[in-house]
């Protein structure tokens, strides 16, 4: 475990920094931009955190698992950018785990993950992963085929143990023949 | 035109708001909860404006247009209160004209307004629009059947001359044999 690197893109608040920090003690936060990101904290914005790299400049290579905040903003900006959308589908298709908590599952479904996975999502956009062609269920943390996603911001312990988990199993090698 | 009153649900920046009550002189301000609202103007929160009047406690009758505010937030709390969907779908089988800029197709989605209607969306969000079995297009604004869409602040004009058009034209009566 010690040399498994995940990867962070976009950024939602100190609590979702702090899971990925803890995964496997280092992380890497990706961002659209260089210089400082901020999450919001309940009623005002949290501590900034430095972007480690834009997601222009990344290799799927460099990581073992790919994490994906969430927030209404976040995953909203990062949809509409093309660079973090390829980088996803790559991530995905590298059959290395995908993990995408409150409203990020956005991000997957813009770039054509959900077709057929069985997937959950904060509760007020569960319309749009059913007709991406998912099947939503309610559950705090929900895995098919590597792609790892849970609800809120009080599933995060589980999301992070089940990410965790997802990486010690490896590649899904059934994935490239899907 | 005098007597005319468009209701607004949600809420998004000062900017729609003074579009909203320049539509006929008069808009009711609808929210989930009274109190004060905010809009996020560029990099700072707006003036509060005074919600007039909670959803739970109105009716389609009151009003002649409804204009749902855009923003990422906005819309995303509103699809997830019943109440507000579900005034939503009664306004819209009402016959009179409904309206919904930036990201607020998200509510028409989630009221179960968006298939085989002609409609746009904020850019990020065409995929969940499409999804949803919406013919997305990308123009300023597209009227179908009473449905008024527009894709941002931009395009502020065109959507409330289009609303005013629309209200002139009154109750779309072809509305309730589909």
């Amino acid at each position: 475990m010690a040399e498994q690197a995940p990867a962070a893109i976009g950024f939602n608040s100190r609590r979702s920094t702090r899971h990925s920090r803890n995964i496997s003690g280092f992380a890497a936060f990706i961002s659209l931009k260089t210089g400082e990101i901020w999450g919001w904290e309940h009623d005002d914005w949290g501590d900034p955190i430095s972007v480690d790299r834009t997601i222009d400049a990344v290799q799927v290579d460099e990581y073992d698992a790919l994490v994906i905040p969430g927030g209404q903003i976040n995953p909203d900006l990062l949809r509409a950018d093309e660079d973090a959308v390829i980088f996803v589908k790559d991530f995905y298709d590298s059959g290395k785990p995908v993990a995408a908590v409150c409203h990020a599952p956005w991000v997957l479904i813009e770039a054509g993950l959900a077709r057929g996975r069985k997937m959950t999502s904060y509760h007020s956009m569960a319309t749009d992963v059913k007709n991406a062609g998912a099947h939503w269920v309610d559950r705090e943390v929900v895995v098919d085929e590597g792609l790892i996603t849970s609800r809120n911001p009080g599933d995060l312990e589980a999301f992070s143990a089940k990410i965790i988990e997802e990486m010690q199993k490896g590649v899904h090698e059934r994935r490239a023949v899907a």
